[in-house]
């Protein structure tokens, strides 16, 4: 911390990355200056923004910052000496990483929005900021604006986290929104969310359930103090959802949703053991998570003493983000003026990771099927071949060819399980195809 | 902290009440033991136990706690050398007050539940907490096992808060989601909350909005950074919402909610009040607090970055509350291993608390006409005569002595004017009665 004497104290602020998210964090520094000093007890005061070109406009002087704040050297920015906290917002894995390890070997605390970096390196960069006493804030990494990672990792600290399933993907929320509301192909709404913003040129990262990735590591390493990576998550996207599958869910009553999924069970042998997974499942239109609607996000918790809780809010967006961001940077910032520290990662529990064969979920089934006698009698032996126990069969309207469309939901049995009973399905004479295979969340059965 | 060479780390907890909370208190402190020393880096050992009558079975032996740690005498508990944090779940305004004065005095920690409490001195003991670089905790004070103090006081700590609407009274939001639901009567739903134990023997502290009132006052003092007590916030109770407000509130697709509002608003010169306030309101079915039923709490705010948010699960009850003041408890027991702090008291702002009748509000007005030509004209007079728009007039099924029933929603208008205008229509020839005013609340007209 700069020392005036004789005046409000200082505390320096790196800025790494300038995009949509940085842009609204200067902008909140500088319109809200008077009340974050007050909030914090020392000014907060820009000393660098770190950006691949500076010479590009970014509004700066409507602002009323200095362009020769701008520099493309990100490191000799970190290292200053008085920069105190490094607010990163630049994304990808390097040279970001090596810049956050720079800024805690100078002792400084960084916030960071970064999933992909955190999912990957949140270890090495905990211990780093441990051995440092700084520290690492990311609360603007998961659902934006809605407080989740401090919620799992400070209220919900007495409380022993069962399961988290979040909505934490605005595009495909979007995406399947829309589906849900006009009936229309993924095809075309992924264009329309492409033309909307909603939808970036090359949707991967989100169709495919990267991103909620990332995000159920980070939720699930915080929830179970344990360590989970973006390769520990089962993944699944929506690229595979149907009309006909969210016109067969509206009949179970259900709405079919991205999750990802992070939960705590006792396995056969009595041992506990963590599950994270990313994939659409049908949901009951009756449960909270039913209901969050377009690029809005949720965070839905079920805690053994707290119960049901349910986090809701703008999963995205500049302004949203940089909200987040600033609630650290304020953390951060009042740590610094009382030479104190925020929470420490937690990963002593190191509950082993069930690989998704073991985790018990309910199937949604659909497939066309023969209009015979006898169908249903051979498909239902598949399921109790395998000891999968049968929910509700539903035959639909005769399709064009004669045939029929069966969808069934099952009761919970372990995935591996689910998923023998299917490729059997497939190689029956009586089954034409397998049109979907779908996970039913949410319900306690 | 209690040094023990060669052994881990100790921290003393002092348990004030042994009431349903304080049980879960204890049940937790002893189950989660091993977990609870790995989060916070030292093991948490109840010092002793206050309780007025020591002779009562409290389930002690069950947790394996011996029945020597109650005592009647909680001065000498809390002053104790091995004890660094007190929780305070006894409730009421004295000793209580008392106590955690002298824990302050003693350099201790203070975890507390106590709404009615805080709503008066919170900046007492603030203060006294300051001054011995103690903390104060209060998570569990407001919404039960719902994260929103830590959310407003350090998640939007870099926001600008703008309003916190929240359902934070159980009692009143089961039995208006049992009148809406059913269409019983108030007096009706009101014995069947008692006699399923939602609401109490005597329900005036729930029903007539003091519970509400006093989480407004805490909500408000955090939201906006301003010192904000029970006393200045404007209360109304549920007794005389009828189901016939209830069917009115349903044909304009809303439902009525008891609602704790805290606003932030610039007044006619251009300067910040604020306003806290606690009345049954219209609610529209398609805002997100309008599907919170039975006994579920949710707390809905409104941020210049963040956007719309919401918090919501279960608002009372033993062990969702004990959960609440477990995380305190650990956040202040990570602070003391640290030597350091959590957030301190923010009342900077000092934002001016505007009366109720300056707050500008919508009304519904339900009242009893005579059948003839002229009485839309008289009234709509009354409501131009002070500047209140009308947004929908709706003419109810004739009453059986061939009156009418008028109901009104208005536009926003200063709440003096509104209820100048309802004072005007009672002198009304054509009005018999105005039997119902209500608040719109959740609409942007």
């Amino acid at each position: 911390m700069t020392e005036n004497p004789g005046q409000t104290k200082e505390l320096g602020v790196a800025l790494l990355g300038m995009g949509t998210v940085g842009a609204e964090v200067a902008r909140i520094l500088v319109e809200n200056a008077d009340d974050l000093a007050a909030r914090v007890g020392a000014r907060l005061v820009i000393r660098g923004i770190a950006v691949r070109n500076t010479e590009r406009d970014r509004g700066l002087k409507e602002l009323g910052l200095k362009k020769s704040l701008l520099t493309d050297d990100a490191e000799a920015l970190v290292g200053r000496d008085d920069v105190d906290i490094v607010v990163e917002v630049m994304g990808g894995i390097e040279p970001t990483r090596s810049l956050m390890l720079s800024a805690f070997k100078a002792g400084k605390s960084v916030v960071t929005a970064n999933k992909a970096l955190l999912a990957e390196y949140t270890g090495q960069l905990a211990d780093a900021a441990n051995k440092a006493r700084a520290d690492l804030y990311f609360e603007a990494a998961v659902a934006g604006a809605i407080p989740v990672i401090r919620p799992l990792q400070q209220s919900l600290a007495g409380d022993s986290v069962e399961l988290v399933a979040g909505i934490v993907n605005g595009t495909t929320n979007f995406i399947l929104s829309n589906m849900a509301e006009h009936g229309d192909p993924y095809e075309i709404v992924l264009k329309e969310a492409g033309r909307l913003g909603y939808a970036e040129a090359d949707p991967t990262a989100d169709v495919e359930g990267y991103d909620a990735a990332s995000k159920a590591a980070i939720l699930a390493s915080i929830a179970f103090h344990t360590r989970v990576k973006a390769d520990d998550v089962h993944r699944e996207g929506i690229t595979g959802v149907t009309a006909a599958d969210i016109e067969a869910a509206k009949a179970f009553d259900c709405t079919i949703k991205l999750l990802a999924i992070c939960e705590k069970f006792t396995d056969a042998s009595g041992a506990q053991r963590v599950s994270a997974r990313v994939y659409p499942a049908l949901v009951p239109v009756k449960h909270p998570l039913a209901s969050v609607d377009g690029a809005y996000n949720a965070v839905f918790v079920e805690a053994e003493n707290a119960g049901r809780l349910m986090f809701y809010g703008a999963g995205a967006g500049g302004a949203p983000t940089a909200s987040a961001v600033m609630g650290d940077l304020v953390a951060a910032a009042r740590n610094k003026v009382v030479s104190g520290r925020g929470p420490r990662d937690s990963a002593y529990a190191k509950l082993p990771i069930a690989p998704i064969g073991e985790v018990l979920t309910r199937y949604y089934v659909a497939m066309e099927v023969t209009d015979r006698p006898g169908v249903l009698s051979a498909v239902a032996n598949e399921f109790s071949a395998r000891d999968v126990s049968i929910s509700t069969v539903r035959q639909q309207a005769d399709t064009p060819d004669q045939g029929a469309r069966l969808v069934i939901l099952t009761h919970k049995a372990p995935d591996a399980a689910l998923s023998a009973t299917v490729e059997a399905l497939k190689k029956l004479d009586v089954v034409t195809a397998v049109s979907s295979v779908l996970r039913l969340e949410g319900t306690n059965d």
